[in-house]
């Protein structure tokens, strides 16, 4: 896996990723996009979203405060990026904590076309059938094998399923990744999973390959991440840190932390 | 009072903070309960609000940019953590700014049980009745004994009290306690009270004395504020340091600098 | 150009800056009028606006994640600043990428009185009518004299208009100034071109000649940007430090570096 050249292509190409995201992240997500050197654009009006998705490369959605009337909004630009064929990530923040965010994530997956699934371990699990319980937006506990629940759930609606944790698993209904970059001190800073799912939709504008842009893109944040912890001193230095990381990383650097499997 | 031990309990048991808060701070609000180790969600559709509240230990309220439709978001959210018994607090962010600040604070003080009424002093002021007029989000002049206006209040709703300033009050019916740790560098800040009222909502989680609870947390806070602007150069600098020290923060620290009575 | 003095002013007279902005760099646009020593405050309710631009002495509205809905508060808002007759500051941010944009961008200009107009080159461009493409939120490419498209704009309105870029453009329909401070790492940050609109804002508060008041804010929100990025390694650790800067920011500083013409 070149990660290095997917990151190169993003800075190069500059792709507009548009997100409707949260409101306690919508900065970190669009700045850890610039950071990459892309054009991150939040939008979510009704009136405007599709027309939106038309002028981008990517879509980012994020239902960690969502209210039905966003999810609307959602589900015309995921059908307006299906049409254009961009890549539609969906972090299904948040998911199992209330019945109103399970119920929103499946019409979001049966409504419209979604490429790339991310969540921690107990949001996909949930978002698969699996019985589980989130404690707010943090993870929980999964007792099934991680991997065979993504699998499946990649199998079923046929796309790539990300999740997030000390080990990161990427897998479409054909490979499995696993991104072992990444840092503990992420855990005690809230947004870094709504970023990372912005930098996947960075990276899936000029990757076809959706998984292993996923895999490159994790992979790339978390040796971002660990660069970013190796000079901090608590969690708030180490996540401004991740942005200048990311910003300043180069080939040297990448290959020689790489961890991907 | 053994304000290291509540914070260790804190650290130990990771309550869910459950906020409705403002969109200017509500990053920060997140970031402040996480760096204490606990857990913060940020949820406020009407649709998932009441369950949302059911899984936290604590229910926060801010009205720094409220809507009519998300007062009543509140409303169901708190009648929910009053259902199940965990505490409320609530930020009177602006009042006596506009009458609709006012308005929906006083309705929130009587459709919902609010535990802990927190704000600056021309806001608690306005809240308690007194005539004054408040910049905008920042504190006006108030000319009547602040103690006395605070006592009152929490009498007339059987709540705690907490006026942030210089020195911060915290009263319940019965008892008082004066803080005096805090910098003044945290006025150059916008934030500092928002973030205040999360950690005040982390604290309440894991001591039903609110009093005790508001008044270990604001201490906590202000040591964390004056460990922060001992390193830093400027308000930005001091801001994020906050977080870092508060997640730092261990017994040593806290007996050397704490100053409550 | 005295621009300390018009520092000074905000410093001392601390005026309230009401914005009605995007939920992306909301906290940045409130902390860079406190850095300044002036008080932001943020509100949006339909309900509120019209009575809060009453205690403001600026007005600053910016479309980057506009609805109808929002739009029509802004209406609201923008009619009562025009009644106490405080400055109005429009942010066209986005404008040109899609027709929302463009449809309600015009309608502020039309419904209420619009003292400062600003935006990036395309932006501007887009709402004097000349036929460019926005690329999201960051500036395309602008064929024509950006100077002549803003005075024009200038005339049309009667108001101010500003373009940022390498080289910002001033102009009323009188006189016309070029900013020539800042730093391209501006670029690589989102919300620098939110926040010099903020900082448009609390100047127009305190110097009656708008242009004059915008161009010295643009300059000392330069400034600020080439004495942060002195100091940083990479584009977060530049953002923080503006905050600082501009907090800090003296005369001798400023006599020094200043590029007005």
């Amino acid at each position: 896996m070149n990660i290095y050249e997917l990151l190169e292509k993003v800075r190069s190409q500059k792709p507009v990723v548009h997100h409707l995201t949260n409101w306690v992240t919508i900065y970190d997500c669009a700045q850890i996009v610039k950071s990459l050197g892309a054009s991150p654009v939040m939008a979510h009006a009704k009136e405007e979203v599709a027309q939106m998705a038309q002028i981008a490369s990517a879509l980012v959605l994020n239902i960690g405060t969502l209210t039905p009337d966003f999810v609307e909004a959602m589900k015309l630009a995921a059908k307006s990026a299906n049409k254009k064929g961009i890549p539609v990530v969906l972090d299904v923040c948040g998911a199992g904590a209330t019945e109103l965010r399970d119920k929103k994530a499946l019409e979001l997956l049966n409504e419209a076309r979604i490429d790339i699934i991310k969540g921690n371990s107990s949001e996909i699990a949930r978002v698969a059938g699996e019985n589980v319980m989130t404690k707010g937006v943090d993870a929980g506990n999964v007792e099934k094998d991680l991997i065979i629940v993504a699998k499946n759930l990649a199998k079923k609606y046929n796309c790539t399923v990300v999740i997030t944790g000390k080990e990161d698993i990427v897998t479409d209904p054909n490979k499995v990744y696993i991104v072992k970059n990444g840092h503990q001190m992420m855990t005690h800073v809230v947004g870094t999973g709504c970023m990372a799912a912005s930098v996947i939709g960075a990276f899936s504008a000029v990757e076809k390959d959706l998984a292993l842009a996923s895999a490159a893109a994790l992979s790339c944040f978390g040796i971002a991440a660990e660069c970013a912890a190796a000079k901090s001193k608590g969690p708030m230095e180490f996540k401004q840190n991740i942005f200048d990381c990311i910003y300043l990383l180069d080939k040297d650097t990448i290959s020689k932390m790489q961890k991907t499997a």
